[in-house]
């Protein structure tokens, strides 16, 4: 029997938005499915190493660079961000809660085989390079997304 | 023929997502699809009953229970807010084009025996006690989740 | 072999949003699915066109019509919008790697015979009139995009 597929779109670059798309992706390998995370746009940050890596970049790159956050763990909240209290609060619910933090599920994500790719476009945009992102991850485009959604059972936009 | 299924995951709590949500779901459900609408997150909101409820709570749990809408009336929208004179106005026009509001597509989801699951996850992170959730909930994990979506025909993240 | 096929409910009014909405939707029909993209909410402000338009409104109506934006050029970005510069830094960045502006990008789905409807509902409530909808948009509401949608592969909402 094939295997059942799901796929995600991660577009948000959301603390709560991530760690949704991670546990789900976590979810469906640990129940056996071929799981690929696309990540494009904000969504890109989640895999951002957090510390700034020297590397060339135009004007233009290295605002939006400073400007997003390096790593899941930096983050906003989509809502109740509160000037950076509210993911604060979050995660001091989710350590009494054993509940496991996104860059823990992003780490538990790579060894459970899950794809994690890097919208091409996107990397290019905004002026990230190869050395900036975590190891483990493929850069592709929409044709690669599409060519694995096609045959997924459960795809998200997320 | 084995019956056409469509799921949600609803993590958002802005009125006007949540209204597509629940139009989307009644509408499917009134093509004959099962359909099963996963509360996680801000979506939870959505559950809510609308008056406060007596229960024990740790001071995190009761600020956050505070901060969160008591149910789909009481959200805000995720565009043109306008510090709640968008829902106010949304909810103007509704009326005279007698759209019903989200309290009863919420309703009528439940006569059309559309699943309605709060995430258990959440609810704990929350501090949500079952007393505040409005009957006919079901509380389960992203495993149910996926077992539902793995066979679903339309499975949508809002 | 029946054709593969991709729904988007596009749900959003940000630019960026919109524009990996047309990106994947672009990507599919050159991979030769058929396609649909069902505009509600703020992403029917994705199909206005660019001029304002004189057509009987109520009061309500045409504020509404003022305070949205007219076309995909006009919209805001979902982050790190900073009061109107970020768009204006995207689209500078998007044309020195000659990445099509979305108002292109829509024109190629058009090319491509990408299906664009309209949803009646929010038409209706936001008192859009047909003249003020770009050519070649269908009108339908959620039971046409359900029929779509249950036969999708992808079905994506965004």
């Amino acid at each position: 029997m094939e295997k059942k597929k799901t796929t995600i779109v991660l577009f948000s670059g959301d603390y709560d938005k991530v760690m949704a798309a991670y546990i789900i992706a976590n979810g469906a390998a640990a129940y056996d499915h071929e799981v690929t995370i696309f990540h494009t746009f904000w969504g890109l940050n989640a895999l951002r190493k957090d510390e700034p890596i020297q590397v060339k970049k135009t004007f233009m790159e290295k605002m939006f660079g400073k400007m997003m956050p390096r790593g899941p763990e930096k983050m906003g909240l989509s809502k109740m961000n509160m000037a950076g209290m509210g993911p604060k609060m979050i995660k001091d619910i989710m350590k009494k809660h054993n509940t496991m933090p996104v860059s823990d599920l992003i780490e538990m994500a790579k060894e459970q085989d899950i794809k994690l790719v890097a919208c091409q476009m996107t990397v290019d945009l905004l002026g990230f390079k190869q050395e900036e992102i975590i190891d483990g991850v493929e850069f592709a485009g929409v044709a690669a997304y599409l060519a694995d959604a096609e045959d997924g059972n459960v795809n998200l936009f997320i």
